[in-house]
């Protein structure tokens, strides 16, 4: 799925291995961060990898110290398209979309959808770099999916056949938990049932694409179902447990490591925070500005805490701005959520930081922005592991101090914050070996076709046995048919005899 | 589950770990042989490991060499009993079933499994040692299951929750296969449904002896629900690929291990097979005696081949017995299996003998006896690593020659049984290691709750969602019969005032 907050980039590798070629399609923003980690490590067990990078890329640009080569090729959208598009998506999510009603939003969503789509099927277009399933089925290679999710898990379920029953999966985005009520089990119903068809419209001009490109009637979900494995970027600290299949890897959290020692002014004023400890905020790569009185009503709150705060910010300095607060244009986030005197994490609930917090064990306030970061922070919260605000603009400074206090002082969400780091470090491999396994495997073994359940082959009323219930269903009716009608007939003789007999007498 | 063929044993962890103690509920026939591995595994890494025997027990039998500790307690029934109903069981089996419709069989099968069922109860009966699910729940430690499988995986899916589409996921023990026509999908439907309300006929002892134990309406499916970890002795090379849940684990194989020297004369005869090479011969450690006229028949087809044979057989020395075959009381399977010169693996099907020929990558010819031997031959013939036959009654000589002819001269069965190897080889963990990972795992971490789906806590209903679809359905209907009534009332007036429109003018 390519559309905005599904999340999904490619990979696509091929054999023969020892030493493989790995191809990579392009992907953004974070994604990026997670995915390059795993190609590193490709690139240092003597594989080559090449990454395919449209021009209109804003994240993978070709830096000297990278080690894999880009191959770059035109698409007919710039990259300050792509950058208009963006901002276009983050102002309706951040500052437009709670002052719309539901059908304004998802028509408004339906149309940045259906724009991002036409940019990525610009980048189809070229006749060597076609999309990533075409580039794996042309040159007959395996193909490797790795992202966090699509949209009410429409493309894992639809085209990956994974089983989701909406009784207690809830749809990626819905800000449900495995335990729903009955009202919340018929808002979950909805949403896939909403989201299904939306995916069938929008998924349309792919599948005209698919088709034509290919001169035979070929859909994007028949295309992305050949995918060999799935690596998903979440693992049983974060999701809830649920069905999957067997090439469905969960390898959230490979981008986490060890901290490594702070730069040595931060970690002096870590250190002058004393038994009170530290408190960690940012709100990711792509929000570095926000309006002066958002700033202010933070400032203010944080100054209230005894605490010393590293705030990752680029904006100007608020005018609340306490004295245990420090702005920083960049922080090592990771280093600092794994340092000892770190009490709580303030994030807008981005995968990637979330990730950190719970390898690290640090409870976490939330303030969810856009994107899948409310339904991220709905998971923690589920799991007793952050308080989550409702909405950056309603959000008093007494709610982000009540917050604070909460997570630093109750002792139970530092308990589930260490029971999560536990599962995540206690699996039997890391996610990033898991990662980096699975896709040599894929070139070792020219695919994963064992993995593959035949659900792909099956039609929807196939797969649901709608038609074996029809044939058994039509054999009892007219089994049922036959003995009612033979009764009738050896009543009727019988009571015809008895008559005839009376008759007769 | 504890009836025959479900292949059931349990395992009970108690925790603190490090250095943890292990409770091992007993079980019967080749699952020790699985199971003494991973005990064995555990004592090495420091456990102790404690296993409760009834006095019954035919195969657990206290070794001096054994280095984990069997407490044994009384029950009712003796070992001849069991030894009686073994036997009554294998005779049903093999000699008696095929000259048996269907529901005679599904009454007889009843019959046995009630008597087994009488004999599973009386070993709950003791006030200490009660069955392993109430032993785990009233100490309150984890709880692991290890088993194959149970018949039409109604265990699994009815208990353990995990989802079975019968579209393309064969009941165990149903000989089908994951590519089914419309007929088997209909088979495959009649199967599910018919072991599922044997089950809940079937179980009902069980359900009272559990409400009565706990005095308050406890199920032996809840019960069995509330395991923390299901140890599955299969994997994706022997099984189909089908959805799964996040504390099912496949261990399939565990017990393999490579091959070692062979003795001296047995290393000497295999070598003097040449370029031919030997076929390995076994029907498996539980029937050791065959009628003269079958043994006679087998014997007059492997004197025909080029092979060398070596046949593990207890009974009398067949009158055609060929130059080429040696008879065994007892052979080395595995080693024989690894050993270079093996071309072919003639076997009953058993899965431990399937899994050491998968392990060293042997074709084979199945002679299915019972049980889940025709099932899982059905397995390899569909992956293409066997020829069955189809019943050891009515082969005839040729069919065997036939059969060995074709795994050991069509290169297809040996490049299959490769492939199966590879696939069981190039895994992340070895399963020996997986299964003892996650045993450990609920000793440090006090279970695995965070793998168990929310499946467990709702109604068959509620899990399919069939409350909200009424819901939904009502709401649909409501609001239809409204728009009808409204369109009515507005058409009627319309009409109404023309009509009164035409009087007046």
């Amino acid at each position: 799925m390519r559309l905005v907050g599904c999340f999904l980039s490619l990979l696509t590798v091929f054999g023969p291995a020892e030493c493989g070629n790995v191809l990579v399609w392009y992907t953004e923003g974070s994604h990026w961060i997670n995915l390059k980690i795993v190609l590193e490590t490709l690139i240092d067990r003597g594989h080559n990898v090449t990454v395919l990078v449209p021009d209109a890329a804003l994240f993978m640009k070709a830096k000297e110290s990278d080690r894999f080569s880009f191959q770059h090729f035109s698409v007919s959208t710039s990259a300050q398209d792509m950058q208009d598009f963006l901002d276009a998506l983050l102002h309706f999510s951040v500052y437009e979309m709670d002052q719309l009603n539901l059908l304004q939003i998802q028509m408004k969503f339906y149309k940045l959808a259906s724009k991002h789509q036409d940019m990525s099927i610009s980048h189809c277009d070229d006749p060597i770099y076609a999309c990533s399933d075409i580039v794996a089925e042309e040159l007959n290679v395996p193909l490797v999916f790795t992202f966090r999710f699509s949209l009410a898990h429409t493309a894992e379920r639809m085209c990956g056949q994974i089983p989701a029953p909406p009784s207690f999966v809830p749809g990626a985005m819905s800000k449900l938990t495995d335990k729903m009520s009955f009202t919340e089990r018929i808002i979950n119903m909805l949403f896939y049932l909403s989201q299904d068809a939306f995916c069938i419209i929008a998924w349309k001009p792919f599948d005209n694409y698919y088709t034509e490109y290919f001169g035979r009637p070929t859909s994007y979900c028949e295309m992305m179902g050949k995918a060999d494995i799935w690596l998903i970027r979440t693992y049983w600290d974060f999701e809830f447990p649920r069905p999957f299949l067997p090439n469905f890897k969960y390898v959230g959290g490979l981008h986490c490591s060890p901290a490594k020692p702070l730069p040595k002014d931060m970690e002096e004023f870590v250190q002058s925070s004393g038994d009170d400890g530290i408190v960690v905020f940012s709100l990711g790569s792509m929000i570095d500005k926000m309006p002066k009185e958002t700033s202010n009503m933070i400032a203010s709150a944080l100054a209230q805490i005894p605490q010393k705060v590293l705030w990752r910010y680029g904006g100007e300095k608020p005018d609340t701005l306490g004295a245990n607060t420090r702005i920083y244009k960049w922080i090592p986030q990771n280093d600092l959520l794994g340092h000892p005197k770190t009490r709580a994490f303030i994030t807008h609930g981005g995968t990637n930081g979330i990730y950190e917090a719970i390898y690290h064990g640090v409870p976490m306030v939330g303030i969810p922005l856009f994107g899948d970061q409310p339904d991220n922070l709905a998971h923690m919260k589920a799991k007793g592991a952050a308080v989550v605000m409702d909405n950056i603009k309603t959000t008093q400074p007494q709610d982000l101090v009540d917050g604070l206090n909460a997570v630093i002082n109750d002792p139970s969400y530092k308990e589930n914050a260490m029971r999560l780091s536990r599962i995540h470090h206690d699996r039997p491999m890391k996610p990033l070996d898991e990662a980096v396994f699975w896709i040599e495997f894929v070139m070792r073994n020219k695919g994963a076709k064992h993995l593959r359940v035949e659900a792909h082959n099956l039609t929807w009323y196939q797969y649901h046995c709608l038609d074996v219930f029809a044939f058994l269903l039509t054999v009892l009716i007219v089994v049922l048919y036959v003995f009612f009608k033979m009764c009738k007939f050896f009543i009727m003789r019988c009571c015809f005899s008895s008559k005839s007999k009376t008759k007769k007498e």
